[in-house]
């Protein structure tokens, strides 16, 4: 049985609607942390046997908790538990600043850099183009119906880098008057095509028909080893308006052909030439 | 001077967050008959040169607007404004079933449509087409800031239409599983543009990549004599969320290569073969 504490983590994951992969995939490694101090022996081993449905189970678009179940040994002992999670959210923060050294290069003084949603890896990006003195300005969208762009606003603000607030209804628009694209992902599929809050996919296809180049910022553990695009399941979650029940998917789907390039730690992915 | 009476109805005009480019030329229309009411003579004259400025400056996006200023005549004749102003609301009236007529013979039984925001064109196609006795869905984007799209869901769900309302971050998830895409226009340009609210681009884009036909639901009096693409002035307006200015641009501009066809009242117009 996995014990009351950590299944508590588990609900904090399910219920939060701002942060994404990134984060899940950090709060995930640190519910097998917690594990690791309150169980040990067959119960350990059989809360891990739980443990391997449970998390993937948390979000089943996010590539970054299936990687994280995958990485996370069925063992008795507890120490192995311990040094694998910490290995886990090591390798997060690494991955975090040298996607933020690789991206921030993309970046001109003078851009007019758009994005959709909140990313951390997107947000350590701008952050490190930032410190590294470059001048731009960001156009957002407030993402509707949780707003995870405005809490990006905000940590922008902090930071005192420039940026505009759009609805996510003129992503054509702003996308006309930007000179790079940068988003996140929750999923990159086998195949290529990446998984991320609605809407990525009508900034990809303006992108596209503007000549902006469009980016991913997305870790590697956010690479799905075997899942192909067509097999891709997307969460919904509930949310009316004035009484009207209005329909939720919380992410769409990007053909790898409209991506320039996918930022990960390993180095910038590009798609093959022939899709 | 243009009376305070007919003033009134300007600022009602103005203020209107909902209703599209035809209600507007209604309106509009109103207005310069309860003008012919009350000025006569050299006064009524003055009062129509100033309208001749100040409908079209109601909202400089709208075709219908700067064509009925085109229509009306600057005289002293109240009974000449008033028998213009009447043939241009029945104009507006036959367009608008027309439009029903010719559109709904597009939708057939099993049809899954997604429109964007509110448009009484798309409407009267949707409403002709269910009194034909045609089976069909409509998927209708919530439309943010001002959320039209439950208006035009308040509708259907009056005319036992079935729908499905879907945030418009979505609109390429669900232009996916849709066969037919419908949407109004605020301004057809001279080259073959289509002005409507923002996100009917984003919309063709995904409808393009999809192959799922895009039609546009205009009566003539919203085709611009002159005006092209390049020169479309987008009015904006304030908007803003948890603090933060939002930028709310209300239309966007898709490109006649996007669009299959627009319904007028005078039969449909398809784009030249070469753009």
């Amino acid at each position: 049985m996995i014990p009351e504490e950590v299944r508590r983590i588990l609900e904090e994951m399910k219920a939060e609607r701002i942060r994404g992969a990134s984060w899940m995939a950090q709060k995930g490694a640190e519910a097998y942390l917690l594990l690791s101090r309150i169980l040990s022996g067959e119960e350990l081993k059989r809360a891990l046997k739980e443990m391997k449905r449970a998390i993937p189970e948390v979000n089943r678009t996010m590539a970054s908790l299936y990687n994280l179940s995958r990485f996370m040994p069925v063992t008795d002992d507890p120490e192995l538990v311990r040094s694998r999670a910490e290995e886990f959210l090591r390798l997060i923060k690494e991955a975090k600043r040298e996607i933020g050294n690789i991206g921030s290069e993309l970046i001109d003084s003078g851009d007019v850099i758009i994005t959709h949603s909140f990313s951390s890896a997107v947000l350590e990006v701008l952050k490190t183009a930032w410190e590294k003195g470059k001048q731009f300005k960001v156009v957002i969208t407030e993402s509707a119906p949780d707003y995870e762009g405005l809490a990006l606003a905000g940590e922008l603000e902090r930071l005192s880098i420039p940026f505009e607030v759009i609805t996510d209804a003129q992503l054509g628009l702003f996308a006309k008057k930007s000179t790079l694209a940068l988003v996140g992902a929750d999923n990159v599929t086998r195949d290529g095509f990446i998984v991320n809050k609605a809407g990525t996919y009508l900034l990809a296809l303006a992108c596209h028909d503007t000549g902006v180049p469009f980016y991913v910022a997305a870790e590697s553990f956010k690479l799905h080893p075997e899942l192909n695009s067509e097999d891709v399941e997307i969460v919904e979650r509930p949310y009316s308006r004035q009484g009207f029940r209005v329909r939720n998917f919380i992410f769409d789907i990007t053909p790898w052909k409209y991506v320039r390039g996918i930022i990960t730690e390993l180095g910038i992915l590009v798609p093959p030439k022939e899709i």
